[in-house]
């Protein structure tokens, strides 16, 4: 069974690493959201990829989900000494990604070129695909201006009230070389416990993404349990633009792809208004706290999507 | 009396470091080389820039005579590790140099403008200026083909033989704004121990800078000591374009230009063939293998510019 995981930071990064873990190379792409990218004195970061990547190769800072375990400050503190920006923290070893990233696209290799070959390096054996090599900006459109997306994340730890989202330089961009022929050998198209708006709807707006979709059996994991996202702002974005947070909203908001959707125990009262919608539903522990969790849920994915539950 | 030192990276730097032991910020304008400037992974990296700033700062490194003291090295292990050119050393404290340098830069501001900000945080008061806030680039037009100043002088050790130099965008380059000023407003003007081909001449290139020493008091410490350089490639250099190394090969290349020359005991015996040019000498010794010996240079310089001697 041939699975494409679409993924953005933190809980794409959770739910892949339970499926590889399950999965051969050959059987499990993950594509990566690149809209979060931008450029910090004058290198090319992309917090995503990144976060998926120390993932799989084991070299994430688990207490934070981001930037690298083992990780010390130096470059950081002198930072804050020349009174420099401070507000993306920037750790040693994260720094050589992003300087040897940069370094390379100043040659002229392409961002799936440069995934492919950190993910050589670092041991990461499952496909990474960065959803383009073509720029693509996430901005907020929100109360206290137009911010693109580190700044509204980080920053301003996503507090301003989000009118819209737009992803600048998607119609030019076209899907990174790999993508859309992954998506098509596809079996399941999964959309990883990530953001709707500026996790998997970037991917999804980029051209022929949409329609692969169409075409294949997508199963999502809900980002909202509860009615709140485990980490960032799905759930207060959902509220800002007049939904109330849940399960049944994540299935309406990916209305028209979605074949089913994997929601928490704690929302099993929901399921039935969810398979309403004429999606199928998996009830089961989706927070993935630690290593086994992420493995466990892999697992009984993997076996009602076999049993044809989902 | 207001002396403008001219200065390249460690040599420049012993030198002027005795000089702020000696004399007021106001009495005291260093003016650097920056055609050793480069990009490197997307930075900006300007070597004697940071030599000079960083040894007034005092937080060079005192063995290596460039980069910070009590530096740490983990972003470039991790570079390493990633297999990046690793050919230029980049430490940690150094990098943020480097980053908030950069970031400056696309931010509008010039290098002047940037070294100012850097040497008030650093407590450094004497003013220190980039020769010029347009880009200059060293060339070697060496027997392994042309190489920028850094490849030839890091990567390969400047061991290719030197057919030619070029100062690659000095006829467009001025000098930074408060570099003529200073010159005209100075009772003399120093060479540091500095290489003078890559060095010195590249400053004496800029627009005006020539016409300024030519009105002025002009002095020299010899970077040469018993036909050798204490570092880096001044003495290979006048071998390969058939010149002896020696004080009188330094004062005959500033030749037209020097009034006096400061030289070391170990070369007493070229004193005379020195003069004859119709240069003054000071016999003393240059070594400045510590502090003290720094100041004592200095001291012994300014009260021989302050007898008459030189």
């Amino acid at each position: 069974m041939k699975i494409v995981a679409l993924a953005g930071g933190v809980g794409g990064a959770k739910l892949v690493d339970g499926l590889v873990q399950s999965l051969s190379p050959q059987d499990l792409t993950i594509v990566v959201n690149t809209g979060d990218d931008f450029e910090h004195f004058g290198l090319t970061i992309c917090p995503d990829l990144d976060t998926i990547c120390y993932t799989l190769a084991g070299i994430a800072n688990p207490e934070t989900g981001w930037g690298r375990s083992e990780e010390s400050w130096s470059t950081y503190q002198e930072l804050k000494r020349l009174r420099a920006p401070d507000w993306f923290q920037l750790g040693d070893r994260d720094l050589a990604t992003h300087l040897e990233r940069t370094r390379r696209l100043i040659d002229g290799e392409s961002l799936s070129q440069i995934t492919a070959y950190f993910c050589q390096i670092w041991g990461v054996q499952h496909p990474v695909l960065p959803m383009s090599d073509d720029p693509v900006q996430t901005w907020l459109l929100t109360d206290e201006g137009e911010l693109p997306f580190q700044e509204y994340f980080v920053y301003y730890h996503y507090q301003p009230i989000v009118r819209d989202i737009q992803f600048r330089g998607i119609e030019k961009a076209k899907p990174a070389p790999e993508v859309l022929g992954a998506l098509n050998q596809a079996d399941v198209i999964l959309f990883c416990p990530s953001n709707p708006f500026v996790s998997i709807d970037p991917i999804l707006g980029l051209d022929g993404v949409r329609k692969a979709c169409l075409n294949h059996k997508v199963l999502a994991v809900s980002p909202i349990i509860g009615g709140k996202a485990i980490k960032g702002p799905a759930a207060k974005m959902f509220e800002e633009l007049g939904i109330t947070p849940s399960p049944v909203a994540v299935a309406q908001h990916y209305a028209g792809l979605l074949n089913g959707l994997v929601m928490d125990n704690l929302d099993a009262q929901l399921a039935a208004e969810v398979q309403q919608i004429g999606i199928r539903t998996l009830v089961t522990d989706t927070l993935m706290d630690n290593s086994l969790a992420r493995y466990n849920l892999a697992q009984i994915l993997l076996r009602a999507i076999e049993s044809g539950e989902l």
